[in-house]
């Protein structure tokens, strides 16, 4: 199914409005299929990576306070990439300073947008395998707890809503639907 | 599993730097649990709503064209709340917005945040059933094209990038699990 060109919204000019160390902001005003005009605010995002990652069991979680929420959230490894960094290598190095586990077999999952509205945030979602625990070594201004939760847990935790992130909720599908399938798989 | 107090970070100051018709942008001074400060820029976003609708074993999915990424992406139906609506509300006025289709019973399945790490947007998700087709009637700036593809189909434009949302690729799992269950219960 190809993209749909008689939706497509022509850009007309770029007001650039804030350049931060994240994030930066732009009003687009772009042409409507109709011909008439509208503006879009528009943030752009470097990009991330998230990792999927289960040891013996457990599915490996970050504790982060999150300024943007006010409350902590229980996340799936995960980080901004450095400019010009390969994805791939990015999930690694995020897996082992957030964690300290370091993986052998990196496999990727999807990439997603996580709010199309408004932003251009994509994240790279893998599965890591193959860990090994070792030392954490998180960024000056990042301060988090590593919790191991087993599957029925980790739903336990969505439903409470304690885990309320977009990647993380979809993280553990992931996780479930492939815990199902080797179930299945087992089946006599 | 209560919130982590030693990982708070608490607000010194608040700078507002951008408010827009959709989103508005501050950058908050914060002092971290060693005692340091640091900065985070923060995007506030009024939250929105989306909606998990199958019809006669069909996914509505709504085409529309994403400024952020420039391209076209298909997604579950979904919106911005207005001041003061209540999410249900907002979830039944969505559809049918952007769908054409009411629904006679409508469960909410999650409420979770998209980016935690610059914006506080909360997408409240509901399960719609009970569908009935009519007539859509998107906003004046809206271009929109439904359309209605199967479980499968869904899994195949996930795999080819077509479908690349976070919350649409997080609802169709959600369906793939609701169906596998169903699939398990008519199992002699």
């Amino acid at each position: 199914m190809a993209a749909n060109d008689k939706l497509k919204e022509t850009t007309v000019s770029t007001e650039p409005v804030f350049q931060g160390r994240v994030i930066s902001l732009q009003i687009d005003t772009v042409k409507l299929p109709d011909g008439t005009t509208a503006t879009r605010e528009i943030v752009k995002h470097p990009g991330a990576v998230a990792v999927l990652a289960v040891h013996e069991g457990r599915l490996l979680l970050v504790d982060q306070y999150r300024q943007a929420m006010g409350r902590c959230e229980l996340e799936i490894p995960a980080g901004k990439l450095e400019p010009g960094e390969d994805p791939a290598e990015a999930a690694v190095r995020e897996l082992q300073e957030e964690t300290g586990y370091r993986c052998d077999k990196l496999t990727h999952l999807h990439s997603f947008y996580t709010s199309p509205g408004f932003a251009d945030e994509i994240i790279h979602l893998y599965l890591a395998e193959q860990l090994s625990p070792g030392e954490m070594s998180p960024d000056v201004d990042e301060f988090l707890e590593v919790q191991e939760v087993t599957l029925e847990e980790a739903l336990g935790l969505i439903a409470e809503g304690r885990i309320a992130d977009a990647k993380t909720i979809m993280a553990v599908y992931i996780w479930q639907l492939k815990d199902a399938r080797a179930q299945a798989e087992a089946r006599p």
